[in-house]
């Protein structure tokens, strides 16, 4: 029997579950979303704060995939790579690729889950309960208990099954591993971040370059700001939560400013309330979750966040997710039972997602650290030269995980650690590209980097 | 056996040839591509005329399903209405539709042709001969002839089959044509078109508004203009070829000054090369290209352009035809043989065609002179108020062409002819929408529109 007439239940109306949920429905599904929240449609994208997401290849092949990126591309903000902003007030920028397709794009939370919902539901049918919460699950009737706060009753929703997509703090994850039906941790970085603005001018207009990620590195924290549709900035400052510079540290509003301003003095001028946003918003916690395994029999699977919330430094929480739909989608059509079909997507894709959750940690020192250091730049432009010169054999890691959706994370990883260790070798003694050995790179490339490609592309075949 | 392992040729290196080279190619099929002209990715942009075209939805779709989406959003930009220049210098925008997402896009032919042969040959493995043009073909042997412009000598390429995807003055339709093996027939509009430049200020920002269709509507001619990247715009004139205001009645300069500044003063001052590119600038001819069947036997298959050109005021040509090759490549999953293929792909598709045909000729006249009309502008409101009202029961036509991928042209021409009866109707005697009886609209919908509508889409199902 196929599972493509199930009636499915979602908890979690973020981007991810009402991208589920589109996949789903197109495969003849019948789906049922439950969110905590009320409808984000009806949100004024002027409330509150604005968060900003960035969208990339793996994202956008996703959307592709599911026949909305049409609706989507309107609201896409696209990024030429990251703008370096030094102590002294000097820029540069450092492009992401050296094709003018290599690009990332900044998009606004609020308007893609807006977008997403309107389109599964209006023209998918896909239903949608908000205020609806799940409380608790009886995973011995196989049945959900999820909270009714309009009518202020507990339904019974049967789990045949329920795929959570309900987020990093997902309750049904930790319900499960309380129970020990799943083993799962939390594992929390010791730095810390808060969301500061960067108004429009008074024309409208973007006070720094829109088509940028910029990038304050202060080695042991950093500022970024990515650019809004309405001319602002949201600006995300990452620092340690204790320590000598610290979260915890910086308690007054004398020590707010003397740090905003002796560390960014050129982006502190246009955040006139900064000190006052960094005293009222919330400081947020950085972590990577892992589970195993990622379901409980046919009943209930984890997709998204839930199974495996990365930190934020390489900009693919949202692109990993959207990645888990595809491959979601394409276990349905291989499976019969949802107890096979949760077992081999957590097969194939737990290693990919560990695989990302590592660069994005890794990814950290190298934005707030290694990409002011010389040495660093010589070999991101030695790396760029070589997929110049080898375009088929070299690929930048970070090209690698933004713009090839074709190369799984795992990949990307086991190539990027050999060509950096190639990388370094080239460049050991050299102070610019004139000094690099090319016949020696091309043949460590062949000799290291051509085998594990040709491995790991038939392995997929 | 299936048709997956073939080897094909494609005439035309163009947007629909390099496209469909992808999708077979993806499919498995080894493509060769034969282009007359030189390679277009060795062309500076700077050089010569630039053509922007009209990206929508339907080549989005089209796009997102060739895998090559993401390699375009960076050149896309978006068009959210009509901005419509009175002769007194009075501006209004007409937007396309109601929701954030109902944009269109203008992109530059030459640097989309570019993308979408970079991804087919590095990506795909495509093979592309530049400066290669089809001189004659031998259906008796099945063989095309093809020059090689480099080596100077006649190639002999073996149609099994040879796809013609080389534009609306197809060399091979026509041949075809004289020779009685199709009928084909080129129909010209009595209108031509000239390209001018409004450059970009000297702060290089564009000097009218960039996320707009600029048109000025003057009755029996008008001027449209689409931004460009570099902050110029193409403007271009749709004038008679004949008669009393006419390309051919414009004969000198101090007759094009007088025409340009007294129907277009406002943007008259924004072009000062005009008169010039009007002189030096070659007039377009508008046309439309029938021909039946679109094949002979299993030899040659025309797609795109080169079996049905329609005229540009719609803005769907390549939208149309990057929907061939969706289409196109549907077929080849279906069939075993190419005769049959192309019987099936004309079938389906050439109702279709012909219908943007039938549309894009009607939209000449709503541009030129209906968007200036307040009973026009009032149905338009109308139109978009029933949307809201209705909103799966009534999509103003606009709309189902440009935004709605899964409503067949032939539908929507079907569903707008009634609902332009039903707009007129209601709209009789009524000055603004508060003289409409939306009850008499909403029963007319019912009973009119939603029978063909479940017909319809029942037979596509």
């Amino acid at each position: 029997m196929s599972l493509s007439r199930s009636e499915v239940g979602i908890v979690g109306a973020g981007p991810t579950g009402a991208l589920l949920a589109i996949f789903l429905q197109r495969l003849g599904m019948k789906v049922e979303i439950y969110e905590r929240r009320s409808d984000p449609r009806k949100e004024l994208s002027a409330s509150g704060r604005s968060i900003n997401l960035a969208l990339a290849d793996r994202g956008i092949h996703a959307l592709a995939r599911a026949g909305v990126i049409g609706d989507i591309i309107p609201a896409m903000l696209p990024l030429r790579g990251r703008l370096i902003h030094a102590p002294d007030g000097a820029t540069s920028l450092q492009p992401y690729g050296q094709r003018p397709n290599e690009v990332i794009h900044a998009i606004s939370r609020l308007r893609l889950n807006q977008t997403l919902l309107d389109v599964a539901v209006r023209r998918h049918g896909v239903q949608v309960h908000f205020e609806h919460p799940l409380e608790d699950a009886d995973f011995t009737g196989a049945v959900a208990h999820i909270r009714d706060l309009r009518q202020n009753r507990v339904l019974g929703v049967p789990m045949h099954p329920l795929l959570l997509c309900d987020g990093a703090a997902s309750p049904m994850r930790r319900l499960m591993s309380s129970r020990g039906l799943i083993d799962a941790r939390e594992t929390e970085l010791d730095h810390g971040y808060k969301e500061l603005t960067i108004p429009a001018g008074v024309d409208g207009r973007h006070r720094i370059a829109k088509d940028a990620l910029h990038i304050w590195p202060r080695g042991n924290h950093m500022l970024i700001a990515l650019p809004n549709e309405d001319g602002s900035f949201t600006a995300t400052l990452f620092l340690p939560q204790r320590g000598a510079v610290s979260f915890q540290s910086l308690a007054d509003a004398n020590a707010i400013e003397r740090f905003l301003s002796s560390s960014f003095p050129d982006v502190r001028a246009l955040m006139p309330n900064c000190v006052a946003e960094f005293q009222n918003h919330p400081t947020g916690f950085l972590g990577t979750v892992y589970a195993s395994p990622w379901h409980y029999r046919g009943m209930a699977g984890l997709v998204g966040d839930s199974a495996h919330a990365i930190v934020p430094f390489h900009g693919q929480g949202m692109n990993c997710c959207f990645e888990d739909c595809v491959e979601f989608a394409e276990c349905v059509r291989r499976h019969s039972s949802w107890d096979a079909l949760f077992a081999e997507f957590g097969t194939r894709r737990k290693p990919q997602t560990d695989a990302i959750a590592a660069m994005a940690l890794e990814n950290y020192l190298e934005m707030r650290e290694r990409v002011a250091d010389p040495c660093f730049q010589l070999q991101q432009a030695l790396a760029l030269e070589l997929e110049k010169r080898h375009p088929q054999r070299f690929i930048p890691r970070y090209s690698m995980v933004m713009f090839h959706h074709e190369i799984p994370y795992l990949l990307a990883q086991q190539r990027g650690s050999i060509q950096t260790q190639l990388l370094a070798g080239l460049t050991a003694g050299a102070a610019t590209l004139a000094d690099v050995d090319f016949a020696r790179a091309e043949s460590e490339i062949k000799s290291r980097l051509a085998p594990i490609m040709q491995e790991q592309l038939s392995d997929r075949a």
